[in-house]
């Protein structure tokens, strides 16, 4: 759902750092949202359209009012090369929002893919094109283009807040945003987790148990667990 | 859930000509969808129990109750070579109304598939089998078979009005019902959409903006849409 | 949702025995839920996390609060080879309670799979590893460690009532739980069921009609079906 | 969800003669649908937004987009005393199509009530008003007046087929759709039931158990129900 | 759901004893369920017909199959003065399995209530004799009598496992099952928990904040909250 | 869900004027909504504890993890007489954050009332004491206290951008932010608004058409409108 006035188009927005996204991009959701203090993180509903879709992108927002997808139109002309474009509606709507013939003009522009608090249609084109989609619902059910709303400004989509310029990760767990002014600590943050679950990793795999490794057994004694056979 | 009277069971219905279903299924259901006006789509918690599941052919319809599929045995005897049965349930039902038996009775008697507003098991085996199936849920709970229902009435399935012998068209983005008597035509406008895409895509894919296609430039204005930086 | 007090791990349970196990493992969930009468089904919205995702083993449960993992890595000190681990919490959530760590410690441990009425991440990296899991739902958020549960206690796990060493099927059509005591007699059941279904199938792919093949006119008609042309 | 073209307004509608309205009025949904032999029912999210609203009268149907209620008050017009106005929307949507502005017009037609499988506002206004609604949901959120939609066409409503001037009865059980032709008879067959329950009511509340009302005890033992101790 | 073996009914049952039921019957549902740990509560879809609808007594349960309510009938020759009807189903279903013929025969047997995880109707009447029922569906839809389930088996319903015999309460906050075996345990905690709360209230009332009341400003500083202007 | 860091209370907000809330006080949600352009709204699951429930205030927000109401008491510190607690938690949990001991304390301290993305208990007394709350769930769940949030940071609350000190408007229609700074002009806008409603209203009342009294009949005929009889 989308969070202030309609009808505006913000022109120039300011885009998180390229080489921080480009960090950004080698980890998973979950690695960055816990990076983050687990916060950013849009609602489970949100799902890839096909298997193994993921992408990682500056955000273009557009709020849009239920069944009416003209500022779709309206946003692809502010999309440049690596951008997401993230699209909100006021109140809960499962139309196909976006097809194949979006999707060609959005990556004609440059779009790394679509997030939506909304449905599409046209999957097995967007599947062919491996143009990653994660959504709310699909839907052969078409749109209007009757009323405006706005682009880039500030929404809230699947339960999380986007600025226009904010990093949008998505993969097989998710979808996360890492707000533009945080996006280089999240990076590093992310990579300290990384390196540091290598060593985990291959302890657990041994058969060491977490109990150990954490060294849990006291702190859970003292919470009160009970052993008994 | 049904539309009228239980315990019925019609034997000749009007299907929908052979030439008009095979030209239908030539085409997507977002385009069909449209090319009727929008009207007919089931809704969007039909999904096919495998990737790629398509289907179109004309109804058999039957009307069962919650935890009873007796009457699919019924249906059976009425399916002709081309026909997709259309499953409707007096109230809302997750059981699994139909396996893998069902199945291989339903192909021997020439069924392109099944559309089901309930559930369906041994999807393992009817994905081996290709045997298309959009539902509502998966559920390896068996029914009963101890109530009667009807099969060939008008039904309403997934919220959409389905009458024996109009078509069905199911692929990746839902369920679309074309009414037999409107077919042709909707066949027709299906055509008429798809050959002005083509022109349309490579367009977009050039770079064109649908802004400037489509143009929207001045209704946007009108509308109020304001430009800031 | 679990069933009694908290904070207590038993150690010494009693798991069905291995060639039962190993016997059932052979058959389907729906056909093993229908040799037990139709009982033991968790809800349908416990789906596998890949397609082809499937598991047979003992129950190791666990019974955690929402948002808090601690209890995993206690559970996974008690897991013996053929486990399967079946996690419930005490109210919805559909945080990722498990990742692709403790699935390496499980793995390491013995267990045959996961199964939570809760949510789950890294499904890639879980994927990859054919780690089966069934859960609720995906996603990238984490959990704390503050609060103590139980394990191997009787827990409601989606709707069906799970004691230790029970046995636990899952595959694409639902997860099935059988307990210990009945895990014999249910396997000869399935058994049965499974010899009895060839004979069926193969009429039926010949077009002989449930009608006739089950002998259901005669009742049909006593139930009142009318037939009308 | 609505059944076929839009764009039409039919104003000439037969509706079912008032006296069997006025009979029908005079029972229950539960009952009436019973009468019905268990069809008709619209699904269970359909609620009152009042605690015993009740309302009994002939269908006006309108059919509309997501978010746009301008089809409404063209309904307006069609609305004859008696009438209660049925509205459905081509895909789901919880938006406020009606608030106490549309009361008020549709009270001055002669209107009964409403029933609308979306949302609708102004609820204090309209309880206050004992205007009865039936609806999905209750939402602030208005609509806009931009796409033409259709008057007087068969409908689906929350999973129930209607036609105009069929009787639409609803009260703290649900809401039940009586076709035109059917009404009489289900009138009659209502009448029928309720003077048969009352006997059946003292019997109960003397203490006979319906075991041996319904002579229900012999069946119970051919279908295999075991007592223990 | 159910947990066990079909069509059995169980006549002797060991019921928690009336001195215990009445002394939980002064407390509400949430001192109840944090005096037991904080399980066995509900799912919270399960909600009273009417406002202000509470009950508490001995469980007798029963256990259907989806649109068949027969066992009901077997059920009411089994209750107690003082017993409560627990009602599960083997699937979801939202049927009206229950109405005011049923609670006429509830009452006379001496039930307190009804608590099921299915749909009822007649809830005027209900409301009228003020029969308190938590149920997760209101549907005028009735049900068949085809086929057997079981009285008195261990059942789960909405999430909770319950034994015939155990404590149910239920309130504006829900339902909680209390096991016969912890009942008295219960009772005195809650008494304890409900005499420790008045003091409480009354600081709370003069100002006093919980942060000092329960001395966590402590904690929360070692937590690392930290307080900025 | 919420926006951003963790473990922060931020004391010093700047809260709407006082004459400005008291304005907005005297309109509806829906009147508001309206006025200022159909943004702001929470999800229509928000709903009130008690029929009649209404608030008006200046927001507190706090932002908690799952089953962990630590935060409510940090929280109840920062209330000033005014001003309404607006709760969200960092993944869907429906369990009771919040009794009468809470409302006890937020009373004391002036709070107007609770809007929470979550669930509440003890709803009995909170509506004795008529302290209103708006909320996901009722449920008799408890929390613990171990893992501590935010007070005062922007949140997402049910779908809707909320920051420190903006309007909080929610009654029987909904839940709807106005920012601080948006607030008297969103005030004036709904002034002018019910002014307006009032002449339409006894126009429609008097049985005026809103298609003349709007003049909609030629922009319906443009948009392609037919009667038929």
């Amino acid at each position: 759902m989308g969070t202030n006035q309609m009808g505006v188009v913000k022109r120039n927005i300011e885009r998180a750092d390229k080489a921080t996204v480009e960090k950004l991009s080698r980890f998973g959701v979950a690695t960055v949202h816990e990076a983050m203090g687990r916060v950013g993180l849009m609602q489970t509903y949100m799902r890839p359209i096909y298997a193994g879709a993921h992408l990682c992108g500056t955000a273009v927002t557009v709020l849009m009012h239920p069944g009416d997808n003209w500022m779709m139109h309206v946003a692809a002309e502010q999309i440049q090369p690596g951008d997401v474009v993230v699209a909100a509606v006021t109140s809960e709507c499962t139309d196909g929002f976006f097809g194949d013939l979006l999707a060609t003009s959005f990556r004609a522009r440059g779009a790394k893919g679509l997030v939506i608090d909304a449905g599409v249609r046209d999957t097995k084109d967007l599947t062919a094109m491996q143009f990653p989609v994660f959504s709310k619902a699909i839907s052969a059910k078409g749109t209007i283009k009757a009323t405006v709303g706005s682009v880039n400004i500030a929404v809230v989509c699947a339960g999380a807040l986007v600025h226009p310029g904010d990093v949008i990760l998505a993969d097989d767990d998710g979808v996360v945003v890492v707000p533009a002014a945080l996006a280089r600590q999240a990076a590093e943050a992310a990579e300290a987790r990384e390196n540091n679950e290598a060593e985990k990793r291959s302890k657990l795999a041994a058969g060491v148990l977490g109990l150990d490794m954490y060294k849990m057994r006291e702190g859970l004694e003292r919470a009160g667990l009970k052993y008994i056979d």
